[in-house]
């Protein structure tokens, strides 16, 4: 009889789950519209019908251990989503209360999406057998997960973890939080863009991104003209490398991880953002920790790692209770 | 039968010993010079003569359960002090196995200053009974404890906790660490001396310090200044908050602790220090932590705290076994 977790990456547009084995191999998948249910209990019994329905096409003896849930704003120790811009649910939200109904007997847990990568990464990725280490996701935003003691630092109210809301500049950009100069204005897909923008400002050169619009502008199409060569493009890299690496200094002195991984698109971009993270980040440091922090790319990067990282919120509380 | 643990505090110059039971109460205390023992079998013999002399006084029966010791530069996984610069000892000295040979049936435990002061607040102070806080020290320099989840974060290499170290402007004051900018060239002792100098050559108002020189100025004068209501003194403290406050804000977003403690020389100016340091930290919190973390004077302070969060790393060791 085969164990598997479900796993579930709740996003703004859509939600994606699946059922995974301790190993991290998927047996099945599929997605549903988040945005099309404002209606909570509605979407709540859809994800429940596309769960059921993933479980009936498996053609082995399974059993089901616990559903995981990777979520903006989720509150790990209430089982809330709280005040999620990117959600259709206002307020707060109580996601496993509800579902708990559907799935009595096992255990039902969230966590935000970083947070969930950094168990992923703990489970199945190249954090095994490490104690202390981040995640740092590199989508829209930037969001951290920190272990330390081998276990996820929550913090008193379960929102730490919020790497990208440290101020590196106090006179800086705008920041979506009402604040100024946060990390996630230059370091996320978002901050490339605005970096990129800042050089169209500030060179007179030439360059193809000077015919297109911000909002056409996307983070892939940075990478795309970094890895062919175009100067702006690597410049942009070489800043965005530059205020990581700092913040990854400063970080390195609170917690002392053995590793950080990169994880989400940026990290794409390979040596373009790994070289000048690395060199910023190792010029920044406090002499006890250079060179001795790996910097690494995410061992489950991939289509389906939000699901995987749900999914081993289960087998690390199964592994705990070991 | 009364249980007590020693607590030892290694200071640069002296080092203070005690017998503590469980609720903090001391049971005699003593003290050994650091320096003069340049030989390090000689000061740990000389350590254990004093311990001795301090358990023949004792006049109840009494269980002794463990030696906790606080050092600078400590490795609590090694029980090492490594490459501390303000000690006689150069290099790597074994302080914990050496000190075994005479207390071979006991748990000895060391750690550096901060994190001690940290267990210390966690066992008999203002921290009892929270999971996720932090101390600050601020000495001659800044330390820092951070606690998640009820654990010391030691970090893979137990160097973790160096918020010190923390780099708070690139271009900004020279650090003994040989980096710019470190939060502790402006937030500590040390640093509040600085602040003062650049004062008195920014401004052309009279004060008190124009006639003291850097070597004879010092933190308390600072802070009996700004009792007495001397601009320039307030002015200081203000600047050390601003730099504080920020600097804490950042802390929080990634541990959110329920309560930060200010612990040590400088958090005696009371509000002087409290306020600026509670105003700016507001000012600059990301809004899911805004006046949600208590800003605290330690509740331990006094003459015996380092000896009371040595000896508390012992009834830690004991709780954590219950």
């Amino acid at each position: 009889m085969r164990k598997l977790a479900i796993g579930v990456d709740i996003g703004g547009t859509n939600t994606a789950f699946g059922l995974v084995d301790d190993l991290g191999n998927m047996y099945g998948e599929s997605v549903i519209s988040t945005r099309q249910y404002p209606d909570f209990d509605q979407y709540i019994e859809e994800l429940y019908i596309g769960i059921q329905s993933l479980l009936k096409q498996l053609d082995f003896e399974h059993e089901l251990i616990g559903v995981g849930i990777g979520a903006p704003n989720a509150n790990y120790y209430r089982g809330t989503i709280e005040n999620a811009a990117n959600l259709v649910w206002k307020g707060v939200v109580p996601v496993v209360e509800k579902l708990k109904r559907f799935f009595p007997t096992v255990p039902v847990i969230m966590t935000n999406d970083a947070n969930a990568a950094a168990v992923g990464e703990m489970i199945y990725g190249g954090a095994k057998g490490m104690k202390d280490f981040i995640v740092i996701t590199l989508g829209t935003g930037l969001g951290s997960g920190f272990v330390a003691n081998g276990e996820i630092i929550y913090g008193h109210d379960s929102f730490a973890g919020e790497l990208g809301h440290v101020i590196v500049n106090h006179t800086g950009r705008v920041c979506g939080c009402g604040r100024k100069g946060c990390l996630e204005t230059y370091v996320s897909a978002t901050g490339i863009k605005r970096t990129v923008f800042k050089l169209l400002a500030d060179h007179i050169e030439n360059s193809e991104f000077r015919s297109i619009s911000f909002n056409d502008l996307t983070a892939e199409m940075i990478t795309k003209a970094a890895l062919a060569g175009d100067p702006l493009a690597i410049e942009a890299f070489e800043y965005t490398g530059m205020l990581l690496g700092r913040a990854l200094a400063n970080a390195v002195t609170i917690t002392s991880p053995e590793a950080i991984f990169l994880f989400g698109g940026l990290a794409k971009a390979g040596k373009y953002l790994f070289e000048p993270t690395k060199k910023y980040m190792e010029m920044h440091m406090l002499s006890n920790f250079r060179n001795k922090v790996k910097l690494l790319p995410s061992g489950i990067d991939g289509k389906n790692a939000a699901i995987l990282g749900a999914s081993a919120l289960i087998w690390q509380r199964l592994n705990e209770g070991r």
